[in-house]
């Protein structure tokens, strides 16, 4: 069944007249066509039963029939009415909408209240769970995209152990790190890239700034990259010419649970069983405090997608999901170790995606 | 008056109990703190007379303090509701919120939901127009940054130049660009930064890539940073080698027009008719189809703001307004140009903060 046959079908069992989707990930997933019309309106109804239609700014139309889009396209021009467009294509289907389901999240104030006039007066319901359900597990193509993304998530932790030198600023490095994937011809990073020395790498989300690389820091790489529409996100922790026995005891516990986690990774494990597993041997060495946030997400079109990999999530591992495993001690004073790797569920068990070595490294 | 006694004197003139400001953006014009939250609520109660309260994660609620924020702080846990925080901190005011204005473009359906809740059914007005019209006149201070952000974005333009060579891609000066400025410390680009060579400079919104740079190229920069909570946006244009005569009138024309508009730059004067100075002597050179852009924009926490530099906008030009003058002329087949200041509106005239020269050069 097609992805827009699905949200067809999940209309008539709940027994929705339309949906109307319109964030960039989502009209990504259901149409092919990945595109950032910013202010402009975008946006895909579809039906019970009748024909779908994209409405986008007319410059983009050209590019969403190439992208793959084969139903109904209304571009419009500056000048025009997207609203009053939208009124009339409803018109010609002859429908008359009682609930309208929306990404209530992201859908903002303004636009809902002139959707709900052009729509007349429709009630609004939410579309996020069912379309977060949709993409939880991934397809081949999918999968495809995932791992060329995740290669290149490598290529960045590689740049960025060669950039290293003593006295180089955290922004030096993270500067060479971007310059050379976007030579690769990424869409962009997948989130802010982060490189931290020493005891910053104990701030689970630190910036990096004029830190300078000094014998017996923590290094530690958080990065991804948007690749056709997919992301990735790697995390790496290096010891910087030295290591103290604190710091290897807290990098053998961090690998331990991680390993752990993939390990216990695959169809029919509950999830929330990882982060559970991964946290006790955390607990176990002592660092239980150390650990404040949960073992992963799910990773796809969005850098944060289902699954959640908290302890509380009580569903269940399915082949075909991506998600990251990413336990991490921060210990201030000391600095932080985090070790991620992106995790494909198979039919035997989980395979990781990025690729780059993780056994406790010294670098000269 | 400060700022958020300029937002109580506007709820009291047009009768509105409370404002709620979630935008970072609008958060950092009010507050002195710029922050991106992400997924978790952060938001800005103002009264009429009662104490503003601003409400923020707690991890970031020191930071809010330090920024200069000298009200009341609500930080809030991930297990806290923070919705059944502002109800208490509602209660606490003895308020009953008839009318609340919130950024109505930016707010989504779900949060609106919740603080319609939060606020016992208070009804919601908008409160973007007001907050734009705020932030069109810029204070020293300001001024100061947008300068500093414009000084980058020349070096930006000077990295690009000195890039240059026969066969580079698009892709790999953007790189180097970009690399060289967030060792300047920058907060980030203030948009996609666009290095477009040949014939791919005849696209207004194009994107760059893989296409290399030969004989008889055009070469168009646009980009800008942001830099302590401001922006820059500059665009130039360069001959590669060598030029043609039709390339060379095109050059012209655009500068002719961006000069003029530059120089009718002053308080007194109809916006809109900057824009039809400048488009009138693009018309006159025949180029008038080739222009289909807005002459500019304002500029200063967003890269977007007000005052559109559009023809139909009435508004006058009033002192300490900062926006972007850029002209263009796309001709397919040959290329375009594009030449963008930055320009402060001061007593006498207008003064443009960007200054990379702008004359005809045709790069060896």
């Amino acid at each position: 069944m097609d992805r827009i046959q699905r949200v067809s079908s999940w209309l008539k069992q709940e027994g929705h007249t339309s949906a109307f989707i319109h964030t960039k990930e989502n009209v990504f997933y259901l149409t092919g066509f990945y595109t950032e019309p910013h202010e402009r309106l975008m946006g895909l109804f579809i039906f019970q039963d009748e024909e779908p239609f994209f409405i986008c700014p007319g410059m983009e139309a050209g590019q969403a029939r190439s992208a793959g889009w084969e139903h109904e396209i209304i571009g419009y021009a500056d000048h025009e009415d997207p609203w009053a467009l939208i009124q009339t294509a409803l018109k010609k289907r002859k429908i008359t909408i009682d609930t309208l389901a929306v990404e209530k999240d992201s859908i903002s104030l303004s636009r809902a209240e002139q959707l709900k006039q052009a729509a007349g007066g429709a009630a609004f319901v939410s579309a996020e769970e069912t379309l977060n359900q949709f993409r939880l597990v991934k397809d081949q193509e999918e999968i495809k995209k995932l791992q060329e993304a995740a290669k290149l998530a490598d290529y960045g932790v590689e740049i960025g152990v060669s950039a290293l030198r003593e006295g180089i600023t955290e922004m030096e490095v993270l500067a060479q790190i971007e310059f050379e994937l976007k030579k690769k011809g990424i869409q962009g990073m997948s989130f802010s890239t982060m490189v931290l020395f020493g005891e910053k790498s104990g701030q689970p989300h630190g910036n990096p700034g004029t830190a300078k690389l000094k014998k017996g820091d923590f290094v530690l790489f958080d990065l991804g990259v948007i690749l056709d529409g997919y992301c990735s996100d790697i995390t790496r922790t290096f010891a910087y010419q030295t290591i103290s026995p604190k710091q290897e005891e807290i990098y053998h516990t961090v690998l331990k649970a991680e390993k752990a986690a993939i390990e216990l990774s695959k169809p029919g494990v509950r999830i929330g069983d990882l982060d559970l597993k991964a946290r006790g041997i955390i607990e176990k060495a002592g660092y239980g405090d150390y650990f404040p946030h949960r073992l992963g997400h799910g990773l796809g079109i969005s850098v944060h997608e289902y699954p959640s990999m908290s302890q509380a999530n009580d569903s269940i591992i399915q082949e075909g999901m991506v998600y990251t495993i990413e336990p991490g001690i921060y210990v201030p004073d000391i600095g932080g170790v985090r070790i991620e790797d992106d995790v494909l569920v198979t039919e035997e068990g989980a395979t990781a995606l990025t690729r780059y070595p993780k056994e406790l490294t010294i670098l000269p």
